[in-house]
């Protein structure tokens, strides 16, 4: 399925009109049915669109485990992902039992959820990893862009090892990006406890809280955090970096697993 | 209250670290109370809070006159917005009928109930706008953000005449910052049908349909549209404008209420 269309656009520069063609991202209406009722409908980028429906089903807290799933049946050009799940509770009021809208694509039950749950349960991971690794995979992921480049209009999101990407999604909403990513570890049972997740967008509280809930140590984003992002960081033990560019970064929280260059300090304020 | 707040963070820069003092946006949950009882939380910038109510709760439709809204008490330290209003539907039922989770901040009702109610209800209006007001406007939007100047966290929205911005505003979600302009709008009973709206954030669906909502006839975006709010501005006869920016714009739809300079067709595309 195309994740870009062509149309036809007037484009003016310097006083100058002309008619030219242009590529635009899609934005694509992808319903989910859990056993049988309608349960949501996304609007996302084309693509890893399996990906997508369990990454949100296991970020939402709906899919536990492998088993959980007996079968998804997608049907690309109906927009339309059929899930049936081994159990069968009221999913709608357990997602929309609380409803927070946040900064980002999520529908936000999320926010309340997580911090009453993951809240009391910091991550404990030894990992480590040179500041210079993050900016690496930090400019591979702005390489990686393909469709960013072509549209302007999608955000992309990584799963890294210390030496390179080994997940990449994109996606018209961030949240979507992160929960292909999340998908797809589960799908392959890829261990995300001794990974990076590298992403184009900024940190708002919902992609920390979907960060810590699958217990990833490092969220390194090339755009800002929120206030309460770091704070949910520090709340529960992430390493937060953002402006990730070039030669630079900022870590707001858990600076214990950055093995920093020089270090030089500035007294008056460490 | 304040906007942003200041963090102690690592910098690093060219293999240097420092522990500097930087400023993070603030990301403030924000819940509305309607006739009592809890309908839903925002996550956004603690700004134009009043507006943002009413902006959410008339693009929701929940609002449709002034007479609607009996009492709006809002409480800055708890996060808490207390609406009386007139007619007590189950507004829950309402919002959360139709389940759309969009590209943006917005929890996406929206999405179906606008297509229905406004799809055979094209925007008509003989506004006319040169070129050049647009890049001008969209250049004063980008000077206006000094929030995003400090933080690199937040959208701005801005509502124009063909001379200036009217009215402005900034949100860590750009839908907010989109509803605190129709918030304020529909309190100050301007009239928006002949107004320009510019925003720094990409156009998904539901940017569109909030605008087409509110009778919007120009829809600027400093970014990118998709495929999808490209078909709904056709849909509903709305102008869609991207890449605003410098000198250069990309007119995707609604050409007609633009006054170009001067023009140079490709005989062989329009």
């Amino acid at each position: 399925m195309a994740y870009t269309k062509t149309v036809k656009i007037k484009k003016i520069d310097d006083q100058v009109i002309e008619s030219i063609e242009d590529a635009v991202v899609v934005e694509y209406p992808f319903t989910i049915f859990l056993n049988g009722e309608e349960f949501i409908t996304l609007l996302c980028s084309p693509s890893g669109l399996e990906y997508l429906v369990v990454g949100f089903l296991v970020s939402e807290g709906i899919i536990k485990s492998k088993k959980d799933i007996e079968k998804i049946t997608i049907d690309e050009e109906k927009g339309h992902a059929h899930v049936s799940l081994a159990n069968n509770t009221n999913f709608v009021e357990k997602l929309f039992g609380k409803r927070t809208v946040t900064t980002g694509c999520g529908k936000g039950t999320v926010f309340y959820n997580v911090l009453d749950s993951l809240g009391t349960h910091p991550i404990e991971s030894s990992l480590k990893v040179k500041a210079q690794s993050i900016l690496s995979l930090s400019n591979k992921l702005n390489k990686s862009s393909v469709l960013f480049k072509e549209t302007g209009g999608v955000h992309s999101c990584g799963l890294c090892n210390q030496e390179e990407i080994i997940i990449f999604h994109e996606d018209v909403g961030r949240h979507n990006a992160l929960d292909k990513i999340v998908g797809e570890a589960f799908l392959k049972e890829i261990n995300l406890e001794d990974k990076i997740l590298i992403t184009s967008g900024r940190i708002s509280s919902e992609m920390i809280i979907k960060t810590a809930k699958q217990k990833i140590p490092i969220l390194v984003s090339r755009s800002a955090p929120t206030d309460l992002s770091v704070g949910i960081a520090k709340e529960l033990g992430i390493t937060l970096i953002g402006f990730a560019r070039g030669k630079r970064m900022n870590i707001y929280q858990g600076e214990e697993r950055i093995i920093a260059p020089i270090r030089m300090t500035n007294y008056g304020l460490s």
